[in-house]
């Protein structure tokens, strides 16, 4: 079971966004800028393209709400996306509020926010989805 | 009309990858890495998570035959996927075989490919798909 399916599963706690029978959504506890978020499909495929095309077809809608969410709450020129998958064998989107390029470059050092921050954020993008 | 549009209706030559109904996808020629794509809807939408539906649920799909195709011509660990979009006001979306996420880093100098190169990259990713 990858860390994303132990999360899912509740197993391990996380600042949850959103959720559907198909994909699990919830914040990023390193995040490259506040309001970090991770979009993780209910299935244990490595490779995000491998991904059944079912999932390929869903995901972006399922993402579109929250990455809207992210916009209203995060004042940014707009929500980026990367799919890199480097570290956790278990495809995954990474949604951010942008403001240049370098709030999307993960050779970046990683915020360190409290608990209370992430529970901030966590209901400050609740609050606008 | 954006600079994609003016490619997608061969006004501005390009190095296709592939096209259908609803997308066109061709090498980015400032490229981060050799195998470096961008797949572009053909509406004129500034904000990707702007797209109508149909194109958010087409749009992996429509991608991912050319994913498995850079992943097949540049030995990669796999490819990735970046949206950033600051500087095109017309949504698309950044593929590239990737080895770490510096390969995914958008503030780092682009290649600078000759004509012959970026045929060489076009011709190795049809040969593939």
């Amino acid at each position: 079971m990858t860390i994303f399916s132990r999360i899912i599963a509740g197993e391990i706690p996380s600042y949850k966004i959103a959720e559907n029978e198909h994909f699990f959504a919830f914040l990023d506890i390193f995040p490259l800028v506040k309001g970090h978020v991770l979009v993780v499909p209910k299935t244990e495929v490595d490779q995000f393209f491998d991904l059944p095309e079912s999932f390929l077809s869903e995901f972006l809608t399922f993402a579109k709400p929250v990455a809207k969410a992210i916009e209203a709450a995060f004042p940014c020129n707009r929500c980026g996306i990367s799919v890199v998958g480097l570290e956790v064998p278990h495809a995954h989107m990474h949604l951010l509020p942008i403001n240049s390029a370098d709030d999307l470059n993960f050779t970046r050092p990683k915020l360190k926010l409290s608990e209370a921050e992430l529970k901030e954020v966590q209901a400050k993008i609740l609050a606008a989805l």
